[in-house]
């Protein structure tokens, strides 16, 4: 990590998280809200959503920070290279990226979160910002998530992506479609943050703008799509410099 | 852009979105239309779709022009690099190269438009050749237009794609899924034109075809989508220019 | 095409048009027969099923003879490069790697085969060896087999892929991905044969082989997807040449 | 395989062949039982879970043992080089890795598990471990293993991948989709073992997890998951040595 400016990596993470949660957020309420086209289009098309944002924010992010987008992903590095420095900037920027992002996707989906505000059957507006779990159950969901993670991490270590994953193009673009197979695959039991950013961030976007009709923030469970990402990477990094 | 001589790049461009308009539009008509084998097949299909007609469009263009296929390109590339005196070539061929990839999709689907036109709920064919917004609302189609196109220019310009989208073979499929990704996370609200000339071209097309039973070709919202792709382009360019 | 010996040819397009066809007739079985895993699954599925049997059968053939695996992209690149000693060869390799690649597909579906023979509401068995038009209507479908075999072999000429689709890693991504975009943008009106070989071959196969119940095999339309791809192909080819 | 020590295949393809099994156990779980976001999401989602899944093993275990995750592919490259020290290290790895992998998959679901077992259409849960085909029938059941492992070995053959799956970017894609590819196409008899270790590992781990209500683990199957993709790569091996 230590090519980059500390300036081009807070840039750099800003923009590129913004991309992805811009995109992930975005195919959450294309499936989720009233009057969007892609109304229910299933659960291939939230999993593809998402891994093309991650291929999108860090092809953007690449030149100028690496583009890590998730604290899990940097923190798998710093314990993998024992490179610490850059660690709070990386974080700071993608928790501005995650915010930024999300209002971005709001405003981009403006007149259907009020479409969804006024229909009948008006769906909760959380689980477009954050991951809901299935079935509420602490232990559960932390496992998920550390398992979950580790299917991410693990591959980006073993390739040794210790800039980023925005890069090399052809790696780019296989992390982009690893995270649409942990999507399809382990996604289930609690949507799959695999990202603490990717989560709190959206969350605290969610709890200040004026989205109509918008139900809970849940900060009950704001604690796990942080926590579990963080333990995943951090077995990840230690599993690595352990094998390999 | 200077490397290609106007000729080719009027040809390169014709061509290339051609076969980009052939592809998306027909992907709109396969899932419209009566009688066809994919009718109702979703909206992942119609993301993958335009996606790759994306691949096909910018791998044909590419020896000739490079493959913008699209003014919102041509025009980051321009505020991007300075250079603007290709701009009306590339601008002159995709504009036409729409028209004409629209008027192949209509024969393409000649048998599917006439039984479209005499089935008991023929559907209104104009969403097949343009965008049409869920929820008519300028200013929030305006956003939605100007915030997905910035999703397709600024990867493009971060990695110094300024030749086209046709060129290297790695980061033509990048471009193409981040295409796909667009449409899966930010079609929902206006249909995602991010291109000026594949709305614009395709109306005309609509607006003078002899299509039985066509229904309108509402010239009225056609602004948006011309006007959203060209700002969500020039503030790309004026975002990357600052921050790379 | 003149770095492969007769003989390796002869061999290579066997092998990698059994492959296409094992998995593009496999696909077909497997959404259609009663008691199959797959059944009704989508028009995704069939789209992908054929592009990534393009991407098996070049793969395999790839290095025996450049993987063409298909009439019309010999014939594409023969009115390109002006070498026809080959073709022959080549066009009689693909048809006989099509009939056996059918007779795979059907070993590996024959308890569907035989289950669906034995169902209330048995389906025909063609649609999964060879296309059917969903209108029939002689010049509708031949245009629309010619504009589709150009959204093929168009892209091949233009990046010089004049030894086959199978020598180059990422060319043949992106050749795959292009079919996927053929099927589901342009199968909508005659499901795309956009190859004589691929809808010949297992024809021949359906007429000949011991499947119960199976119903026609509906020679009248035969001509069709031999002479559109071939039509489309050389009208390519002639593009090709002036604009290039 | 001649250049990796035997600790490093062992750990490489326990780890890979672990990341391959929590993937494609992991999407089956998705769409198989109650209270999962993924439930009932089709086929289309199970072939691209799998796929990625390859990917993602492949990807992590090719630095320490090319990645191989598969006794077929094993088997195919051994009867390909003539080389078969390794083989039992290889195929020891795989098994641990396939058991280990399936605990994963529990543990990611454990709370769906649970509902699972209370519901009242509860699932049986062998499917998400192992295959079951649709047909019982082993003669049939054998042949479609034993071709559909012809459709995987081959074009790994045919390429050279003499180390494993997972040590050129490009060609790892490619082996994803060809997989991707075999599910969409061949999957609808038998669920397509491909791999002995991909089925046995996750039926022992069925059979002794402490899962409620987990219905049979149908040791009378087990045999021609095994036999047919042992069968089907040395087919493969030896098509490959005499052809090319």
């Amino acid at each position: 990590m230590d090519q980059f400016s500390n300036g081009d990596i807070f840039i750099g993470e800003i923009i590129g998280t913004a991309v992805l949660i811009l995109f992930g957020a975005g195919v959450c309420a294309a499936v989720t809200l009233t009057r969007s086209k892609a109304k229910a289009a299933g659960w291939v098309v939230i999993a593809f959503g998402w891994g093309f944002g991650v291929l999108a924010g860090a092809y953007t992010a690449g030149p100028l920070s690496g583009g890590h987008l998730n604290p899990a992903v940097t923190l798998g590095i710093a314990v993998d290279t024992g490179h610490w420095d850059k660690v709070p900037v990386y974080v700071a920027g993608q928790l501005v990226g995650a915010v930024l992002g999300a209002v971005l996707c709001w405003l981009a989906y403006y007149a259907q979160f009020a479409a969804n505000a006024e229909a009948e059957n008006a769906q909760p507006t959380l689980g477009i910002f954050s991951t809901v779990p299935e079935v509420r159950s602490p232990v559960a969901n932390l496992l998920t998530e550390v398992i979950a993670t580790m299917g991410l991490v693990l591959p980006v270590l073993a390739f040794g992506l210790t800039k980023g994953l925005g890069q090399s193009g052809t790696q780019t673009l296989m992390v982009s479609f690893v995270v649409v197979g942990i999507g399809l695959s382990l996604g289930g039991p609690t949507g799959y943050a695999i990202n603490p950013a990717r989560d709190l961030g959206p969350r605290i976007a969610h709890a200040v703008l004026p989205i109509p009709n918008k139900g809970t923030s849940d900060w009950g469970y704001s604690w796990i799509p942080v926590a579990g990402p963080l333990i995943g990477a951090a077995l990840s990094g230690l599993i690595f410099n352990a094998a390999y």
